[in-house]
């Protein structure tokens, strides 16, 4: 018979197509993804926070405090409540003179009392020769650690849809006017 | 034999289980996605700021600002560090008076003493016969822009799970009082 | 001929490969994806605000009003304006005195002037047996309902790339100075 041949070809077909059915749902949930970034970027943004001398080139000022601190000096018991506001320039490496590729816009703040740890929520706005677009972060900062992580959840022009993690290490810090962070970007998905 | 005819038909069965294999790798990372949106909306927000006489009116209000300014004028250096809750009235015209169907809530900052732009974080909480649910939004707002995109990071309801784009224009303002925001969204992840 | 039965084989492997091109644009999009979690949690968090007088206990503090409302006590107009930024104990059962397993940090406000409700930004910072890593959240709380869904938008370490929804409960309260929310969190995308 003519048919004949194609029985096991119609039954590993039909295990295809199965395979095939089978693949929509793996591609949510439990599925293990890979873990290898699709686009990888290192960025330092650079905070100097007004302490009442410096208006000239302060890009952060304290906005909100408690009501046992002022907006001048960061609040006594790690900064706990401290909200800054923050327009600070980023460069590709370490040395705030450099020609800013863009600017990280948003706002920290110091949220425990009993140690040092902050919260951000904010933008980096990069227009430069190599990326124009935004990354939108989001996260906790235990800036005792020496690398934290932050979430990057969703991103507009080179960054179109974009999410990842950017482990977060501070750089430098003078005193209580000036840090340095270095941001290690990882994007896990590009589209 | 009868197992011969099976013979390129096993190795095209190969090749198929090996497509299958990358199928997952692909669908994560850099695959380039379609950049279709799978539902998209145009809303507009209005957005009445108190101004010590509109308390009737107001729809926002400064609730946080750096400690050369106060919270019933918008600051100056292009209100850098001023911070207002807001829960304007959204509708699907740009009519303030238009039926609302829901309500922008969150906060908007302005952060940056040399430009005018502002940091949105807020959520579209839609109640109408179309649609029952949130958007959750993020992003820079550089307002001198004619038109600005920002990140739809997640949302619930009838929005369950969605991620997109919301392009932002500035449709109208009244002196430093009153903006009207239309926002055209894209949601590019659906489920 | 040797080469016949291959034929409809050739066909059907054809078919196979026109379903497997279209395969990556399903999954983006429109496919309707699986709404079963692939990791769920229930959590509790423990608000206790500052008041003037429980500075030791205290875990969260008003740190930005509205000009007519100062930071010791919460706003008229159903706290409309009022920012509070927060390190709340998280424990698995609800009890505040319970062995904490991590922190929620970030900040929350009050956003309308007509009926009572919040909007929340924050992290959850896990630090037990069970998990370690972080989840970040964003969205709307009206207050005055029973259950409201916020987004989780992202996470870190054993939350790596989670994204999912939070079912935000106020399990109890105390006057104005204490709140316990509940959070059933499902997590329908896992790396």
């Amino acid at each position: 018979m003519v048919r004949r041949p194609s029985t096991p070809t119609a039954q590993l077909a039909l295990f295809f197509l199965f395979l095939l059915l089978l693949s929509p749902a793996m591609s949510t949930a439990k599925r293990p993804r890979l873990r290898q970034p699709c686009k990888t970027l290192v960025l330092y943004f650079h905070d100097i926070i007004y302490d009442g001398r410096n208006a000239a080139n302060a890009t952060a000022a304290i906005v909100a405090a408690p009501v046992w601190a002022n907006r001048t000096i960061l609040a006594p018991l790690n900064h706990f409540g401290d909200v800054a506001v923050f327009d600070d320039p980023v460069t590709l490496d370490n040395n705030l003179h450099s020609p800013p590729v863009g600017r990280a816009q948003g706002l920290y703040l110091y949220d425990r009392k009993s140690i040092f740890t902050a919260w951000l929520a904010f933008s980096l706005v990069l227009n430069s020769t190599d990326y124009r677009g935004t990354l939108n972060l989001l996260g906790a900062d235990p800036l005792m650690n020496k690398t934290r992580d932050i979430s990057v959840v969703g991103g507009t022009g080179d960054f179109f849809m974009t999410r990842g993690i950017a482990t977060v290490m501070t750089d430098a810090f003078e005193g209580e006017v000036y840090f340095r962070l270095r941001l290690d970007i990882k994007l896990y998905e590009c589209y």
